[in-house]
């Protein structure tokens, strides 16, 4: 069994990476950041095993790219620009040396594609494995908040909904091979860091889908005080989700209302201002409440499987 | 039971400060830092329960405390000025409210203590309390790492060294009131933020003592490539040391030399040099290893109970 330290070195070794942004390093008191004229935003966010992941359904490899790509994600709704990351790791003292490598290699993964490194972190025994990965980055000069929103704003989402919540489904009924991207999609979140940093500037609120989107929205709308309208004809849906729902018998609305997990950005933009990316799927009014409208512009009830027994404001 | 959003709302209550530092606080996908044309340290630092802390020895007010100073410890130990905290709480969902908001209390004292805001954080479910701290501060110009003492440099260290760990012993063995100042000083660590940044320009090293006088003492043998010369007579004892270990039977030396958590800060001063604190205790030396000194300059062997059987550099 390897001790702290080596276990320390070991994890320094995968995660070497060169970046302007870290004057020092793993393997101090505290890392160094370079300095920055903008204002830095930071979030933290924990994967706890049995809470947020099961082993038998995400490698550590995969476990340890989420964990920094779900904090990344928190950045990305800011329209932040990632520059370091802390690790605090918390494992059983008898797990496997290859998988507890592995989690540095999958951080090492999405230290890579979110330019966004490893510069320190701690080490901790305990029954129950924890990866808790606070980041650090550029906001923009007018950072994306979740309080922007004013009522005649439209509202928009990017990329698709309810791939990662199928994905998950699917891999839980062992039928992963039913939608291979969505399982791919649910293992290897991707955070939205251009499309937020392109939105800087033009949204007047953001906030990442991870609870769902009728969740996140409910957070949009209290800190914004207004309330929101969604076209249900008009949600993105993947591309596998149709196929693979009428498969399972599952309301493929109800994934892309409630699934959560997919980390796209729900965002508001004034009236008269077009953004270069997502789609319009509804507005901002000033009557508080999540409203869901059909083809026809009426008033309809979320679907039953969505977990929303009432339709009031946080 | 309250939810999630509720616990939030009520640590957010709890911590409410205002600081320059702080452009957005808790309740948003990430907090806003103030720009700063210093370069920023970063530390995190988990407490876990049956690991770290008992919860039948520490208050959970105490541990909020504690969470929150013992990663101001790491900033202390590089010079720098705390500035904000971001708090990622794991907890059992059936824990007592008044003991989760405890824990916010604790925390609010600290940050009160160190200017120390917290800006953010992160509430999840797990079956064994936790609570993972980041803190970032202002680097001071010439930061203070392990890594730059060179042979011939003194050793010294602030304050006074075993109190904590004779404070944890009294406490398990249900003996506290023989020495109070010991235990409140284990419940309470003080870190040394305004002699890391006096330090800074003068210490050449500096790791702040966690683990204990020679394990930190081995860090920082090996991150500047040297070895160590401690003159046992010369280690500073808190005051209540001597009397209580007569009494428990226990070598009070082994406690300042392996006791940990005293939080104090080791550091070394060039040759010619003097710092205007701390208690000069050794040297350091070309040849790796640490070496302890009796009062006549002679070599003599740990205390067995130090938990140090041989005497290898790292």
């Amino acid at each position: 069994m390897s001790d702290e330290f080596e276990r320390i070195e070991q994890f320094r070794r995968r995660l070497q990476a060169t970046s302007a942004d870290v004057v020092l390093g793993i393997g101090d008191d505290a890392a160094l950041l370079a300095p920055s004229d903008r204002a830095q935003a930071l979030s933290v966010d924990a994967q706890v095993e049995g809470v947020h992941f099961d082993r038998a359904l995400l490698s550590c490899a995969d476990l340890g790219h989420r964990a920094l790509a779900s904090s990344v994600s928190d950045l990305a709704a800011m329209g932040a620009r990632p520059r370091v990351a802390l690790v605090a790791l918390i494992a059983p003292a008898a797990i496997p040396e290859d998988e507890l490598y592995a989690i540095a290699d999958g951080l090492a993964s999405a230290q890579h594609e979110y330019g966004c490194v490893v510069a320190g972190g701690n080490m901790a025994a305990g029954d129950r494995l924890s990866i808790t990965t606070t980041v650090v980055g550029d906001a923009p000069p007018a950072p994306l908040t979740r309080g922007g929103a004013h009522p005649g704003d439209a509202l928009f989402v990017t990329g698709a909904l309810g791939a990662a919540a199928l994905g998950l489904q699917l891999l839980r009924a062992g039928r992963g091979e039913l939608a291979p991207a969505c399982v791919e999609r649910w293992r290897r979140l991707v955070a939205r860091v251009r499309e937020g940093a392109e939105l800087a500037g033009t949204a007047s609120a953001a906030i990442d889908v991870s609870d769902g989107l009728l969740q996140d929205l409910g957070h949009l709308a209290a800190a914004s005080g207004l309330g929101f309208e969604v076209e249900l004809p008009r949600l993105p849906l993947a591309a596998e989700l149709e196929p693979a729902c009428r498969l399972l018998g599952v309301d493929p609305n109800a994934l892309a209302l409630a699934g959560g997990e997919d980390y796209e950005l729900l965002f508001t933009v004034p009236e008269g201002k077009t953004p270069r990316l997502g789609t319009r799927i509804g507005r901002a009014v000033a009557a508080p409440g999540l409203r869901l409208l059909d083809q026809h512009g009426r008033i309809v009830a979320p679907p039953a499987s969505s977990g929303f027994s009432h339709f009031g404001a946080r």
